[in-house]
């Protein structure tokens, strides 16, 4: 069968009717890698979804291609949306393919370097502000409300709507089934949100007979839900989760408490130990902020947490990779050293490199 | 069905065994995206096959799939490459995978920051030769040669096999059809060779019932298949194919002459205004080099290359996006100008924006 996008291949599950003219860039259909290293740490059978395989290189364009098909829909003639990154890539993207125009605001000195090269080229009108996320989604829901302009960050309800098709495509790579657990990292708190709505649908329509336990993991400095407060100044090296006041934090206590599971945080530490335990030993490139769920299932590992269940089978945990390492180069190049420079002769490389 | 990478897909048609063990990242099956814009200044139905979908975001995953899984097979425990790029952070990645070590030699200032940074954090050993491709090329056989390592560039025979596989998904991809021109980037010209191969093989298998035309494109300072001569100092802003002696010089010529095509220049300013072009019109984001495949074709339409056939039925056009745009967010940042900084109020960003 050819993929054609989530729309296309999800539209049962979607507010979509046939004269929805789809936006596609055949997101989704990403892949489910099972890990040999993190299943052999943690007992379990360890799979990961590599959101990086999407076609602006994170999770975003799920809901993105949903989100500016209905605007395309309602008439509208541009988009606007805050952003820490991801989500600006993936609507500037959008609203190229669907030829209307994007709007990004974006917190000063907070997007990592690809994030921004998409947004610019995928001709956003793209505005620092000198300010957190939080202030710049504030200002552009403003403008949203004020202008004829649509929103597009994730209080658009297409966004979650169309974010939910993860878990579809989860159960349905596992062959019909659900995890056992779903780890993720936690920013604006959509994601969580969004795939407990899908795992939710799924069990309802019968397409699995269990529901996973979500396992939702913030940066230790922007940690909010966890620590059950507003972070005024959230601090991590991972930019894209790097948020203080979650939009959709009662979704994701909701989707914690329903499905028996928690949002613990990690640190910078942990996250990036993670990171580079993905890189080098899975061939999997990530950018920092996908590293919390790996991060945050060792931790957990650490305290038994997947053994102290009475099953003796293996638990299937899946980790969600939601953005591709080459979103954010320079968190790679600071965590290792440059290569060594050597003239063009045999005998120099061999004494550069062990063989 | 489930994807599980491209040998597990073709293995019918590629030189494995039950006994393989095979190293994936689930590559392949990448999009292949219908053009609206493309297809109406061409009077044509142009097809993009966005192979910067790929794990490590570019074509060469295809090739390096088989040729580590057969590097494990003969029990090597190294391998090594020259690379402008994308063969290093590919050839790093499934080593990774492998549980291998790689060692990767890269042209001094020749590489894109973003594919730097996955050959280190993929824990390739990396050398920066005081010299160009091509020297680099020469020391990694001959090291090859010498010493119990494996060469996975191009000349392993194993990557282009794999490399066929595109060709395969692109006639799957158009129900059991081939395009009529098959458009792609020439450097080192091993993968118009793996796709002529891939063509030729579904025609022998009644896969497909015709071939398309093959139409290769180098850059205007980088063409020694063009000019029929080595280049010495090769120079291009497409950094993935500057190559002035090709390692698959007389394949590429076969591959263009037994399909009736051709294989021209395009100027760096063609190149790169059909990158922009991707970009703000289709939303898709390519690195330089991949953007060649579409400047030719322009270039071709302008001369009315592909009105002067008989049939008035449209004809197929299918263009290799060979890497990711995030491989080189330095190219995208030259080409568009910053963003303004404002203070976080509705006035600033309303001043700063057309809404």
């Amino acid at each position: 069968m050819i993929w054609r996008g989530v729309i296309d291949r999800y539209k049962k599950y979607l507010p979509v009717t046939e004269a929805t003219l789809v936006v596609t860039l055949h997101e989704g259909n990403t892949p489910l890698i099972y890990s040999d290293v993190l299943s052999r740490l943690l007992s379990a059978a360890v799979y990961l979804k590599y959101e990086g395989m999407n076609p602006t290189g994170s999770f975003k364009d799920r809901g993105m291609t949903l989100a500016v098909s209905k605007a395309l829909e309602a008439h509208s003639k541009m988009v606007i949306c805050a952003s820490t990154g991801n989500t600006s890539a993936s609507a500037a993207a959008y609203a190229a393919k669907a030829g209307i125009k994007s709007v990004v605001l974006i917190p000063k000195g907070a997007v990592a370097l690809g994030k921004l090269s998409q947004a610019l080229i995928h001709n956003a009108q793209v505005v620092s502000i000198d300010g957190n996320f939080d202030q710049a989604l504030q200002l552009a829901k403003e403008i949203a409300e004020k202008w004829p302009v649509t929103l597009v960050n994730s209080l658009n309800p297409f966004r979650l709507e169309g974010q939910k098709t993860g878990a579809f495509e989860i159960c349905d790579q596992l062959d019909g089934r659900a995890p056992d657990f779903h780890a993720i990292p936690v920013g604006n708190a959509g994601n969580i949100s969004a795939y407990w709505k899908g795992y939710k649908e799924y069990f309802k329509n019968k397409k699995i007979y269990s529901k996973p336990v979500m396992l939702g993991f913030q940066a230790q400095g922007a940690a909010p839900i966890v620590k059950k407060r507003i972070i005024l100044n959230p601090k991590t090296v991972a930019t894209a989760i790097k948020i203080g006041n979650p939009a959709s934090w009662r979704m994701a206590e909701e989707a914690r408490d329903e499905s028996g599971g928690l949002i613990g945080a990690v640190t910078d530490k942990e996250i990036l130990e993670a990171y580079k335990l993905l890189a080098s030993r899975e061939g999997i490139f990530v950018e920092p902020a996908s590293a919390a769920s790996v991060a945050g299932i060792l931790k957990l590992g650490r305290k038994r947490y997947f053994q102290n269940r009475r099953s003796r089978k293996k638990k299937i945990i899946v980790c969600i990779l939601t953005g591709h390492g080459l979103k954010d180069p320079d968190s790679a190049l600071r965590e290792i050293k440059n290569p060594q420079a050597v003239p063009a002769r045999l005998d120099a490389i061999l004494a550069a490199v062990k063989i």
